[in-house]
């Protein structure tokens, strides 16, 4: 899947309901689905984990609608070399 | 951009880091960039946005490899109708 048909995918669904809700009670599920996230991380629960990692995506996308962002454009600056050192792999300082 | 080639990327950019710092660690840094995209809607900076937007994708990405979730699986859920109400667009209750 594309990112720009997850992103597309998410506006059909939800874009009306996320704007009626509005960019901070969006940004609000969002991380609401980052805590569910760690909790999946900790539980250890293969599906379950696989499932948050969906919501995160699914809700990132809803947030970057409401925004006006291509996720597609933002993606872009990790396509090929590290944006930061412009090596691949990376070879900035770590961590 | 396919959520896999993104994944793949990251994979070979950042993978030998991302194990060597360990998973929690990762998701303490994801966190930073979920605070970064918090700000950067406050701000109102556009390329910013889009800049934070990218490496929140990133970072969840890294996640996702050290996780070993297939992020193409993840987002499939919600390729179609709402995974929850089974509509497009959304039926659910508000909000």
């Amino acid at each position: 899947m594309h990112l720009s048909e997850l992103q597309n995918s998410m506006r059909h669904l939800y874009m009306e309901r996320d704007r009626e809700r509005g960019r901070d009670a969006t940004f609000r599920w969002f991380t609401e689905e980052v805590g569910e996230l760690a909790k999946a991380m900790r539980t250890g629960d293969r599906a379950n984990l696989q499932h948050e990692f969906g919501d995160v995506l699914a809700w990132l996308a809803s947030l970057a609608n409401l925004e006006g962002i291509d996720l597609e454009a933002a993606a872009a600056r990790y396509a090929g070399t590290c944006p930061r050192c412009d090596q691949a792999p990376c070879g900035c300082p770590f961590p």
